[in-house]
């Protein structure tokens, strides 16, 4: 049984948020070699008791609070998207996520090296954590709750290389799978970028300032996540010329979602997800229950090409849902009447699929 | 009259290449204030003496050799394009280039700021040169050699810029311009790319690793060159698992040519030509000779958009020119076939413009 960090029932809808910790089994193998040990992964499972249950997944940056509930603080990654009266909707369905391990989460978990040869720089001592890695603490998390197969699994960006691999290893555990802007690998540019994020990172953390680094990293993951002419509508106009040098419009942009991000993330965090994401391979055909795949055009990371290519090799029974959005790969998290018309007809078809009817 | 470094006759063709200095006026005044003194411009022109003459400028790593003649060494940046016999013929042009100021070649020049509070960084202390500066350098070539008008003027990338601010500005001394890669000005995700190049050297800098970061800077800058389908098909596959960390079949190229640069810029070098490429602003209502505009599809850096619309609002008298090829913004280096066919029609236009015939 998971120990519980918190649960509470709503009165009025019968509506639970149970959270705790699922240990992961220990000596778990990972996709690159070495065991964890003293895993454990952080969930939130929101809901009516008994309820269906959709796993969310979001970007690198997100956690287990997709939504806030009564008595939490903040708010939750996707918040529009998850809760009472919304396109998943917790009177419906009990939305279950996780802090991904080796994130600023609550996650924890440390990585048996048995057979690389030592570590010859901080770089190479960051754990090899792969999305199918991730994909298997989801199913450590399904088996402590002893949940039913989950009836979706919607994933996007990181969480859409989870999905995916979740679905091709687990198959008895998942009925459905929704995957947004992801394909089946990471494409070599995608790639580039993020070796250069992490080339910042390590650089600053050579010299001593960590969170200067991964908030300059942020920056440039940010050229990644919305597209040239959201920008160009946003934030055109010439310079301010300052005693410290140039300063563009865009710049404030950037430089606050840095900031925000290094506050969140250390160094190995980051590392550590962002060459996850780079260590994402799924064999297409291994997927063998429906996926819904949804790529936005354009999407720097998961480009249109790559994930036609990925439908066209999947097969029958997939669907592929095309979306146009000046807001690039992050269109999910911005694109209320798209993806709320998204979301809903994947949770329809999650309900036929479990028996519910729509 | 122009001090010459070098002038040699081949005798077969009559061919003469004549490199030299030009001096900027002095107390030439930039667009952003402050004034040129003891300013020299390298020039190089090369072809057949009274020849027409068209001009050539290459993005911010190109040079005045755009194509070597007998005698030279090494390789011109655009050696397939200009020569005997080849799409920009020298048996029929002369070929006029130049080193851009506070770039890595021969031109010289210091800026006088008498408004400007004193700078209170190093970044500040990067003369704001624009292309339209460089355009005025470029008129001082032409006047110190006291040529006709140009008959054309070929401007690529950073050159493309460069073109359009001379359109712009001296349409008595050039009867037809061709634009590769450029618009009227940066859009914010170009810029916001190369902020962060400029970040990263500036932080490379202040700890001594000037090389690393110039090196590191151009990584990221090769990533908005190309497209992700060419890296796809030339660079997939797994990366290697080494004692330092991942390494993708990526990095090799990326790395190749972020030393190739390193060897070549200073940190001040690139810092002046990478914001002077965001410092790029024109407008098209100004420029009144034909232009050839040439948009590659994709182009991170001068998307199809961008170049749509300044071809609209060039209006009349204009062409734009739409290629699609994988290779990106650097097509015009590497799809010899499509930008031969394309040099040669703006050729033959030039030559009917100076009254040839074609």
């Amino acid at each position: 049984m998971p120990s519980k960090t918190g649960s509470h029932i709503s009165r009025a809808q019968q509506m639970r948020v149970l959270e705790g910790f699922a240990p992961v089994p220990d000596g778990l193998l990972l996709e690159h070699g070495g065991r964890i040990v003293e895993g454990r992964i952080a969930y939130r499972l929101a809901g009516i008791p008994g309820a269906p249950v959709v796993c969310v997944l979001g970007g690198i940056s997100a956690d287990r609070i997709v939504a806030v509930q009564e008595r939490d603080t903040g708010r939750g990654w996707w918040e529009w998207m998850v809760g009472t009266g919304r396109p998943l909707d917790t009177r419906v369905h009990q939305v279950l996520s996780i802090d991904y391990l080796f994130g600023p989460g609550e996650s924890r978990g440390a990585v048996v090296n048995d057979t690389r040869a030592p570590a010859a720089s901080d770089a190479a001592t960051v754990p090899l954590v792969t999305p199918l890695d991730q994909a298997h603490t989801l199913a450590a998390v399904t088996d402590a709750l002893e949940l039913d197969p989950l009836c979706g699994l919607i994933g996007a960006s990181y969480g859409g290389a989870v999905a995916l691999a979740f679905a091709a290893t687990y198959p008895e555990k998942l009925l459905r799978a929704c995957v947004i802007g992801a394909a089946d690998s990471s494409h070599p540019l995608a790639t580039a970028w993020r070796v250069v994020q992490r080339r910042i990172v390590q650089r600053a953390v050579a010299v001593g300032d960590e969170a200067g680094g991964i908030a300059l990293a942020r920056v440039l993951a940010m050229t990644t996540y919305r597209s040239d002419i959201e920008l160009q509508q946003r934030f055109s106009g010439p310079p301010s010329i300052t005693e410290e040098g140039l300063r563009f419009p865009v710049e404030d942009y950037l430089d606050h979602h840095g900031q925000s991000f290094a506050r969140r993330f250390t160094a190995d965090q980051f590392l550590c997800l962002s060459q996850s994401s780079d260590l994402h391979v799924i064999e297409a055909e291994h997927i063998t229950i429906p996926v819904t795949l949804v790529s936005t055009d354009p999407d720097f990371l998961a480009p249109r090409w790559q994930m036609e290519d990925l439908a066209r090799r999947m097969g029958d029974g997939h669907q592929l849902v095309r979306v146009s959005s000046l807001h690039g790969h992050d269109a999910f998290l911005t694109d209320e009447a798209r993806f709320s018309e998204i979301v809903k007809d994947f949770v329809v078809a999650c309900g036929a699929a479990a028996g519910q009817g729509s």
